[in-house]
């Protein structure tokens, strides 16, 4: 598959591991690091070991594996690392698993010495399609989510699909949402797709399409001042859900299961709002609905969940915005919806 | 004085305090902060909070004086009252106060929500001159100085020349001492003047003229990738020499005094190295030594002070890389030394 240019860098599909290592050999680094967690340590570190060959010139930094690690704590952790490997500016950061891996060593190495570069070898189907894309990086205080970051682009991003295998089935469901939402939100022709794939195995090309959508927005709109805010389709309420049920339940949502949820209430306002048939709903609604399981939202629980919206860094001056769809295919930015509506939507949600 | 253009950004001098009200009412942001020291809530908060007017729309976050605040549990804090006060994507920073207030609140600004607007109001020579201008913010993990920071410019920098009435004199010589640099490295009809004046009483066309210079390198070369290397001239050997002070003396060297002394050393080794003459050399020594007090350093301290030079983020590989003087007024970047030859401009500091 075609090597995807970027902002000024290249995402690698075909033999990525065997461009990782000649990428590392010509960089002319002074050394490398590799930051892994418990689970990518295990299960993709052999590959890169493998292929690298001599342990010489580069050290490990692993992680436990999970969101809380994505706290100014384990940076503060990382960067001590680099301070006791001797890391120095011409150092190469690889970093080697999900999302939380991705966001954590972008931040810290863009950081670290007022920026060292780093490369991603994204490991989970979200952090392929979605976390290593786009130059996010970022870390969380006190739970709150990439409170804290930067917009820092990596020097080149390593696909290589088949870590996936691996890969948790409930993993796979998580990331295959932003997948949705690609199609959702700028292609139609994607969505049908999508619709009749094996959704529980997405392909090797399926995830080649979904990185050049999100590619082609992110260099549109780096700062997301504009065009960027529409991969905040099924966000602003998905997040919400996703915070009070990592707060309150034993066995929380995964951010996909989340996602999907607020993109099924998002679609109802967008019927409601921006002109979205019924069809187009009521398809939307029966894909997300097949894959993703039921989710009990309470109706005392409205209050928390619009202030959770209220919070979040997207929102300014206490008014909340949403991504809605016009078409399956194409959405509008920027639209301000009510308390009222945004109720009106979670009850749809609820009853369904 | 003119008000100088850099990177994007407008350097005020006249009129300064009143710019930077303009410049807040006009920015559309949804809210400011104003990061002080206790000195400065002292001295310099006054002026402003009497121009702004109304306590409303903004929020005051102060920190302990010192270089110790500039350490990341500081920036914990100052994020953790951004979040508290319910700081948005569209509020502003403006850090009124000396290099420590301007390198921590341009990292903390400039790393929330992957990036908040903010100001400098520089209040002591030293930040008038070097810290506020030229787009790099930094804090300390374990007294590493600047270890972690990034590089981003300000909107615009406000320099209020009357707030060094308040400022000690051993503050003035501080700044003093990087604005001799700037002579010394890059204009020679400066350094004549600067010669000549009252320089514990450094006038406000003097400041200016070394803003201009800073400004000029850092405009040209903001990610020091070359000719900003001009500007550690004196640094890696003062450095060294500040960084062992701190740790042993009672009443450690300030900034100033240890780049003196590093700036004679560096003098002697252009003298031997890059063809500074001697009566060059003797003339920079006589200015700096009437203008600095004498101090002591032991020959039995030489290894520790090497060891710092070794682990300056600046060098590589194990190298140490001095900017040395041709002439008063020119320079050249990138000189490699050899222990000996740094251990013998010790001497001669020694010896003087
Ligand atoms: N920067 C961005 O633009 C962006 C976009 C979307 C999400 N994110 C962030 O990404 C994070 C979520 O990413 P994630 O879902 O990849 O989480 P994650 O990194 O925690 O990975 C999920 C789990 O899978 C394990 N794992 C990773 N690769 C594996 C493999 N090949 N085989 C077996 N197990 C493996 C991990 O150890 C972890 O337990 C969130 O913090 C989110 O904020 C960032
Ligand atoms: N970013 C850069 O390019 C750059 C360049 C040079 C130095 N620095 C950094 O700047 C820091 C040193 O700056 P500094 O010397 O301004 O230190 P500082 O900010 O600690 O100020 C020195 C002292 O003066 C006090 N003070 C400040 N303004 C005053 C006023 N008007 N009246 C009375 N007292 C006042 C402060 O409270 C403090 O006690 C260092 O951390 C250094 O690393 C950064
Ligand atoms: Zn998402
Ligand atoms: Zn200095």
């Amino acid at each position: 598959m075609d090597t995807i240019q970027s902002d000024n860098y290249p995402i690698y599909f075909d033999n990525s591991i065997d461009e990782l290592v000649n990428f590392v050999n010509k960089g002319g680094y002074s050394r490398f690091f590799i930051l892994t967690d418990e689970n990518t340590g295990i299960h993709c570190l052999p590959l890169l070991k493998s292929k690298i060959g001599s342990e010489e010139g580069y050290d490990l930094i692993e992680i436990t594996a999970g969101e809380e690690s994505k706290d100014i704590d384990f940076c503060i952790g990382v960067w001590k690392m680099l301070i006791d490997f001797g890391a120095d500016r011409k150092s190469l950061l690889i970093n080697l698993g999900g999302g939380v891996i991705s966001d954590l060593g972008g931040f810290a190495a863009s950081t670290f010495k007022r920026g060292i570069d780093f490369v991603h070898v994204p490991t989970t189907l979200l952090s392929q399609v979605d976390a290593s894309v786009g130059g996010k990086t970022g870390i969380d205080i006190d739970s709150i989510k990439n409170i804290i970051g930067t917009f820092t682009q990596p020097k080149a991003v390593f696909i290589h699909y088949d870590f996936l295998k691996t890969l948790p089935a409930r993993q796979i469901l998580s990331g295959l949402a932003e997948m949705l939402k690609h199609g959702l939100i700028q292609d139609a022709a994607y969505w049908a797709e999508l619709k009749t794939s094996d959704l529980k195995n997405p392909s090797a090309e399926l995830v080649h399409r979904s990185v050049q959508i999100k590619n082609k927005i992110t260099i549109e709109d780096p700062h997301e001042k504009g065009i960027r805010k529409a991969l905040n389709f099924g966000h602003t309420i998905g997040h919400a859900v996703e915070t009070n049920s990592l707060i309150n339940d034993a066995d929380p949502l995964s951010h996909g299961e989340a996602i999907a949820i607020g993109m099924i209430c998002e679609s109802y306002l967008a019927h409601k709002k921006t002109g979205l048939s019924l069809d187009e709903l009521n398809e939307i609604v029966k894909v997300l609905s097949d894959l993703y399981p039921r989710y009990t939202i309470q109706e005392s629980s409205f209050d928390t969940l619009l202030a959770h919206m209220l919070k979040d860094k997207k929102n300014q001056g206490g008014k909340i915005n949403c991504t809605l769809l016009t078409h399956i295919g194409q959405c509008n930015i920027d639209n301000i919806c009510t308390e009222a509506e945004l109720c009106e939507s979670l009850l749809y949600y609820i009853n369904l």
